[in-house]
């Protein structure tokens, strides 16, 4: 089943202990769009500017990703900028040019308004509004969000949180949103603003997918090096959203295989700049990361004090 | 099969922002004792002072552990004071008076000496080569540190890591020890000093087995109200030998089983101030709820692209 998704494409400078990439191809929608290609078809919304080059585009068309809904205007393509310290890769950016992003709308080309999943990245809640408005009958919407929306727009983002069935989100913003530190409260004071799936993100260490009383955590595929985390939580909402797509299901095991999905595709995108892994990733290696997942995850269920 | 635990047995003094508790039964040999001893017989090495109330004494006995090794000598028993802020137990220390530690050499009985399974709490790297001095021809032993001892005695805990066969520590104690963010190749450079297993804890996340190339995650088990996770780290550690020294096992399978009861005793440890949720704890709440972990943490291990 085709999955919708609406956020940024964007240029990303990254600067690592190691190096430093200038203007490569970066932005949530476009990570998010590659995962979920290995799973589902991907229509995707957002704009470019005019310098953005043709190669990028071939990428994700090559990866089955339908562009008709990429705006192309004149201007500059927006432009984040980063670097991570020696201190565990704790981030700073440097630079956050919206450039083209400042007037952006998104418009649903007509094939795309029948879109069953949609995964709304992380972008302006108002415009979150704006794309859910353009949708006709979907099954599972997901979003995203950040701590800028939670800090300025909280009213907007909580009248996007009543319209989705889930939101991803790291456990900052959950703590954030969901006014205290305890985790599974916080996932129950959001799930109460309307999203009945919750899935915290714990960046090295994995995440929670909350849904009601049912709760699963799946942890991070274990990495001795880390070349640039860019990404890395786009990527597993890619997988995770593509993974429920193909499935056609949202029960907790459904979800928790699609989060583990998640987890593997957002190791991958460590091990490389920007989105470079994702570009040579087959299948079969997906498939045998997933199993050391989940040899990595699960013991032995059996009695303890038979 | 038995397991000889050495180091503290004290008394805390807690302050939460709910509540504050003084004086209550702490210390890192007490908490390991009472967790382990649901698994395995356990026999303690430590000193009180005369000051050490006999219905502590009682509740340690009356769940089997024996307490010939246990010095009670004139002065004061160790005390430490911690306050968890509001801010996601966010720990500080108040006070650490080690009062009867400050003199501690521990002497095995002569009964003690033919263990099979050792646990060196955290004490001074010194007092955990002069155990092992003493005990025969152990099967399995595990230590635990501080980063104190990191800083202060790097040298003589190196001893100790070239003589134990696991090593339980906290992830900023791995980094330190192991010199690198990353937490896979702090562990290999651990191992690389000796112990060829190691369990680095993670808190409220869960912990990291490496035993070679093998590796395995065991979540934290969530909790929707932590009252004090005070000893909770000592408490897994008693979860995880005393199921190793039950199983009789360390393959690697062995380890994540035992890694998962620990989470479980941790878990429970975290619901009431000091050991008291573990006065009352059962076999059947702990087998109800390693059979809910297993539940959180496994997925169906099925091909994705079948």
């Amino acid at each position: 089943m085709t999955i919708l998704v609406v956020g940024s494409v964007a240029f990303d400078t990254i600067e690592t202990p190691a190096e430093r990439r200038e203007q490569i191809l970066g932005g949530a929608a476009n990570y998010f769009s590659l995962a979920a290609s290995f799973f589902s078809p991907v229509q995707l919304v957002a704009v470019v500017g005019d310098d953005f080059p043709q190669e990028h585009l071939d990428l994700l068309q090559g990866r089955g990703v339908d562009l008709t809904g990429l705006q192309r205007v004149p201007g500059k393509t927006f432009h984040w900028s980063g670097r991570y310290g020696e201190n565990c890769n704790e981030r700073e950016t440097l630079a956050t040019d919206l450039n083209v992003y400042a007037d952006f709308r998104p418009t649903l080309p007509l094939a795309y308004r029948a879109a069953r999943y949609v995964f709304l990245a992380n972008i302006h809640p108002e415009l979150q509004l704006e794309v859910l408005d353009q949708v006709e009958a979907p099954t599972f919407v997901a979003a995203d969000t950040m701590n800028l929306w939670i800090d300025t727009s909280l009213d907007t983002l909580k009248k996007v949180l009543g319209r989705v069935d889930a939101l991803l989100l790291n456990e900052g913003e959950a703590r954030q949103i969901g006014g205290t530190c305890n985790l599974l409260e916080a996932g129950r004071a959001i799930a109460a603003m309307g999203p009945k799936t919750v899935v915290i993100k714990l960046g090295e260490y994995g995440a929670i997918i909350l849904q009601g009383e049912a709760r699963r955590f799946v942890p991070a595929f274990p990495l001795s090096e880390v070349v640039d985390p860019t990404g890395a939580g786009d990527t597993f909402g890619g997988g995770f959203l593509g993974y429920i797509a193909r499935a056609g299901s949202t029960a907790p095991e459904s979800l928790h295989r699609a989060a583990a999905v998640g987890s593997v595709l957002g190791s991958f995108v460590c091990q490389d700049f920007g989105i470079d892994r994702l570009k040579s990733l087959t299948e079969a290696e997906i498939e045998a990361r997933f199993d050391a997942l989940t040899r990595y995850a699960g013991y032995d269920p059996a009695p303890l004090f038979a």
